[in-house]
């Protein structure tokens, strides 16, 4: 099977996602600068799960770019991801509008951790279809960001009632860890190009 | 007529409708995990319509992977299949909202019903339009799963009014049936190839 | 310019309108059959519109297929006849919600006759753009259903004040005249490839 | 990398920013036409910011279609443009459902400033990846529209406490100045075939 719908349905998938996340902002009632201040932690919010989307269509897009076939598998793996990454709306926006309560940061963190889960299953599932000697098996390597990341996610849950805050930070940090630029496939196609 | 854009088109509206569904599950108002138990019938039909949706989407794909052009006859069958399925967001909702109700059980197996049968009529035409020698023709071989549902559908309506849990239950199994990887086509694509 | 993002983006809001349009089907708040009874007008508009948007989505491809490359001013055009189709959504839920009242058959009638005249446009901007030769503008010929469906929308604007059911009868027999494969083109086509 | 998933993700998520503006014009509730008056400013910012999305369509298609491979700092540039372009349905809503008062002026201002700007970094991002003797280099030249839109923005975010209707006719202005064909990488595309 070819590779071609899949990314297809997955960008339309993740497009609609962080799009629709923005349907939390309500339009504000007021029409001076104070009815903003009551949407800082629904945007706030918004931002980080705009960027996490980000970082999942990034490394969705990069672990696919050197795969070629899929096999069915794959297919409900990545369905899989899908469904979890679709969540991100919902407790964005139940975290946002409860100003990061404890439980509404727990749940963040959960739905963040299943997708991470979600996410290490398709790649295994494409290594194993792509075989050990894959470009795809290589650039991963050992794979710290994806080993370190739901450890860090299961953190953050633990954290959320105790100091909600350090689950919050924790959250913050994951994304920028990944915001680094991920340069382990581009450095391995580049090798395989180069040799 | 290529069929480049009918899949790209399905693609986008299955994209919408699996994750629009999402947008039922209203943002829960209070802050702690209580307020998520009211959620979990909603919940709970999310995942079973998510499954759904993604069932059609893979069999879509492999519908279509093994034809090149398509008829204006096609785009209509595609289009009233989409429109069943575009239903099935309202009918989760319903269901959900309401405690898996009869009526909304009885519903929700409604749409599941004439969403089978417009995927048979869609076939049929793709198999007329493609010849009785075709790849897909020869995959879908004798179709039980595509013939066995709509009487389980229709089973589960009947249900709905008796034992409400039967119906459900109906549902879940006829989901888990097509789950099992759906192997006709890529094991004829696969002989062709091999032949 | 190639012609490939101006239909995937065409694609994608043409799913995305047809989609949203079931948003306006709100879940009834009953749990039996009696609750969907007040949704009846709003289901029948919404699939007349799903029908309409299917149509244009339809003779979109159509017009496109023959073309291979576009110009600043065919992006303008078909910008502008997404605008309008993106009011559909728009008319049928009040259409539908005020049990297609007067004013609202109108109004109806009023997004349909701009889109008619959009798509008129459009087709005339992709026509000087490839020429008096080109294969599109053999295959639209004396395009009597593009000249004649402008006026039965006036009609029907006209009628909405008058006798209400017959605007709704015009709308349903334009959607209709349209249903009937419109083969030029493919016919156009083939001719192409036989001669 | 190759420039195909960026384009399909930017085309799924600005066809969706153009497509659920219109869910903020809420469906009227009376049946007649005085029941579209108070609709006149939720439409009116609709139209203006539909056209601006638009633009922001065709320039990006404008730009991508001069270059082939994109970079991960490139992914990123763009999915800040996406992010600041999300936002114009807020403040679209806001600025309708308030007619247009003074703080919804400057905050539509602001984010149409922030989104130009995030035009520029990407644009420079690519330009840096292509090479100072790229097709885009050469094509964007001075790009006096790129560097007088911001400062028309700040102009018109200045006026909005001082003289509304001044901040909402730089906005008009702005979005027919880019109207204008912007032919430059029309031009010099077809210099660089001819030549």
């Amino acid at each position: 099977m070819h590779k071609g719908r899949l990314e297809a349905f997955s960008d339309g998938v993740l497009a609609i996602i962080i799009t629709i996340m923005v349907l939390e902002i309500k339009v504000p009632h007021g029409a001076d600068f104070a009815a903003l201040k009551p949407l800082l932690p629904v945007v706030l919010s918004y931002v980080l799960s705009f960027i996490y989307v980000g970082i999942y269509w990034n490394n969705h897009h990069h672990m696919l770019s050197s795969t070629k076939s899929v096999s069915g598998g794959i297919l409900w793996a990545n369905l899989h991801l899908l469904f979890w990454l679709s969540l991100v709306p919902v407790v964005t926006g139940w975290m946002g509008e409860n100003h990061f309560a404890p439980a509404t940061l727990a749940g963040y963190g959960f739905v963040l951790l299943m997708a991470a889960v979600a996410f290490s299953l398709l790649q295994a599932r494409i290594v194993a279809h792509d075989g050990p000697g894959s470009v795809l098996a290589h650039a991963i390597g050992r794979d710290w960001k994806g080993k370190v990341s739901p450890l860090l996610y299961g953190a953050g849950i633990a954290a959320s009632f105790w100091q909600p805050w350090v689950a919050g930070a924790i959250y913050v940090a994951v994304a920028l860890m990944w915001l680094v630029p991920d340069s382990r496939i581009e450095r391995t196609l580049g090798q395989k190009e180069a040799g």
